[in-house]
């Protein structure tokens, strides 16, 4: 069975520069794990004769239509009008969803405003999908030899009807055709280019032409998903383990794990199943480390604190680098890491601490210390590692970024290897 | 002079999830500032029939199309070839730009790769773009009653080339139809909604239709652009002075100023043009705050340094909040706010210090102190301030970026007011 499906966004916000469309990547990202793709995306702007047409002409090319916005209480919101014009059928007056929405109003103690009873008017032809996101419930239409799902314009609730209603059903048709098993896995790098990382998997891409490789840069990591297709599960998770282990010792040294978890995730994980905490010194990012690591939900568990050490004064009052120190070596060296760190991990009674000092830009760098260049120091309970990188300057924000998640890797094979170098 | 415009991606990688097209959404915001409108949007595949098809169905539509990618040096970058298909002539070799593409790589000491010649392949009736961006020239092709113009799908290339080549082109025609002048202003605001902000702005958007009122989020901030439309330049700043100011009144104390600098580098002119400096004493927001100040470059002439004070060890170790006022109010309080803040200025020696602490969730809430109460301290010259805020419980990401955000707003008005409350 294949399927073609196209997107159809509908808003004028999508077009005047006030929101970026995420659903369309979103969308493809989850056809693209179940093997398919999405044969193309349109944007139009809320205009009754226009997304009639644009309904009509997707329908022409895709058994499914997957439309995002135009849902909401108010009169620019007309995707359910749209879609009924384009399918000839009249709206009908959706009880069951109206009541959804009145209660949800009445569970905040806000009165229902009417206009929101609009959203209870879909196409007379259309199933209802169930929204346990928000109050706009999704409907699927039948259109010409195809159907439309339409989702609200809210990522998180476009996600929510996605999973719940339109990818079991895909599913479901796509083992319609043949029972179909689909195993997934995902190998994660960090310091090689997108090409790079390619061009080693290029003999393996060659050799197995039916398992899908995608890459997805996450920056500045690359993401590579290995999709094993087939009949039998036993059969299909061997060999996708069997190409992770082939694409793993091909891209080599800069894999840091498989699986879904971020880096900072990892580094959480490693250090509160050994009871351990960590503390940050940070100069050339500025906090970027302690702020990925205390994004994730419950990283108080771990992280005790950390100190951004930008002017020398800070070094010497928190972490003990001495203008000595600092005049014989400068900010920028293997010293000064290795006293961050232990300092910081001294004063702040961590088990591990990661220190980074090196030169963002755009000023700063000189011939013998360009921009880029950093020093990481972890101290731990063995003692402590310092490693130098000249990071490619592809501008602060990105030296920062590839800095900080340098420093998290650090950390990572430091605690998980346990030992000092 | 009304003119249509489209926009036309094309990629892989934009339908399968791995990128998200950036470029639609920079292409309808410089559109909006000049008062036009992106009539639609479409995003399709490396596929040489379905791109001629889109480019013959848009330019029915519109009379710019501008397309973004496929212009790279990679056997699977076609879009040269099928605007010249779609225009119905041959590929020409346009020395000059293969002749800048050689120069480029010579001053890196790279050989350039063969393919890179494909690049400089165009459409035979086209008119090259230069890009002083990248290697890619971009190039206007006529077609129908319109134009195609084509830009390289990197953000940074297609945004240059936008402005340097058709920003300047669509201001002519406009100016071709009558002698116009457009003049814009921007007004920030932090804490509304956008529909609060709306809904204060609804009496001047009625009484002055001609007047386009933008808004934009930024979250959590509001950014609200008024553009104002005429012939005569002097009236039309006047006009929008006014209006500025009448907007301002509306939307009241959320308006924190007006421009394009963004919160981070407002803090740091206004200290910087007086010599002062700042450091953070950052708990529930765990180094995001010294993060987005030091994202700016020069950020180094204010910011000191900073401590991310997750554990009470911390607090207790490098601020001085002992444990009978932790003990007596809790980290989260209004003494643990101004000691924090206090501590950070003495311990590192700076013009001001700015401290948060507050409960980021999801965990951590209680009905005395819920997951969004947050305090803010800011220690200076003539004193300390503190503000307690509940800020809404959008998710943890969320409530961080909103404390982060009124931190940097405390600091602004203490430090451009200059007096203790």
């Amino acid at each position: 069975v294949k399927l073609r499906i196209e997107s159809l966004a509908i808003g004028d916000e999508l077009l005047d520069g006030r929101v970026a469309d995420k659903n369309t990547q979103d969308l493809g990202d989850a056809l693209s794990a179940l093997g398919l793709e999405l044969q193309g995306a349109r944007t139009v702007p809320d205009e009754r004769p226009t997304i009639v047409a644009a309904l009509h002409e997707a329908s022409l090319r895709a058994d499914i239509v997957v439309t995002s916005g135009g849902l909401g209480p108010t009169t620019d919101d007309i995707t359910a009008e749209c879609v009924a014009a384009a399918a000839g059928v009249e709206l009908r007056f959706d009880e069951a969803s109206f009541e959804r929405i009145r209660a949800m109003f009445a569970s905040r103690g806000i009165p229902m405003p009417e206009s929101n009873r609009r959203q209870a008017m879909l196409p007379g032809s259309s199933r209802t999908l169930e929204n346990q996101a928000g109050t706009a419930p999704g409907f699927v239409t039948p259109l010409g030899a195809g159907e439309v799902w339409s989702f609200p314009g809210v990522p998180r609730e476009y996600r929510q009807l996605l999973e719940d209603h339109l990818l079991p059903r895909i599913r479901e048709r796509l083992a319609g055709g043949a029972p179909q098993v689909l195993v997934r896995r995902t190998l994660r790098s960090l310091g090689l280019a997108e090409s790079a990382v390619g061009e080693r998997l290029h003999a393996l891409t060659k050799e197995n032409p039916d398992v899908r490789v995608q890459y997805r840069a996450a920056f500045p990591e690359i993401l590579v998903r290995l999709i094993v297709e087939g009949v039998d599960r036993d059969a299909c998770e061997a060999r996708a383990e069997a190409l992770l282990a082939v694409a793993r010792a091909a891209v080599g040294d800069s894999v840091y794990g498989v699986g879904d978890d971020p880096l900072e995730v990892r580094v959480l994980r490693a250090l509160e199943a050994k009871g351990q905490t960590l503390v940050t010194a940070e100069s050339c990012t500025g906090g970027l480390v302690a702020k990925r690591l205390t994004d994730v939900a419950g990283s108080s568990a771990v992280v005790l604190g950390g100190i951004v050490s930008y002017a020398n004064a800070v070094k010497e009052a928190f972490l003990g680098v001495t203008p000595a120190v600092l005049g014989a070596h400068g900010a920028v060296s293997e010293e000064v890491a290795r006293t961050m760190a232990e300092g910081a991990r001294a004063k702040m009674g961590a088990t591990w601490a990661v220190a980074i000092t090196g030169i963002a830009g755009p000023g700063g760098g000189s011939a013998d210390k360009p921009v880029g260049l950093v020093w990481f120091a972890v101290a731990g309970p063995e003692g402590t590692t310092a490693v130098k990188k000249k990071l490619p300057d592809f501008g602060r924000e990105r030296v920062r970024e590839m800095a900080a998640a340098a420093a998290l890797r650090l950390v990572l094979e430091r605690a998980t290897a346990g030992g000092a170098t």
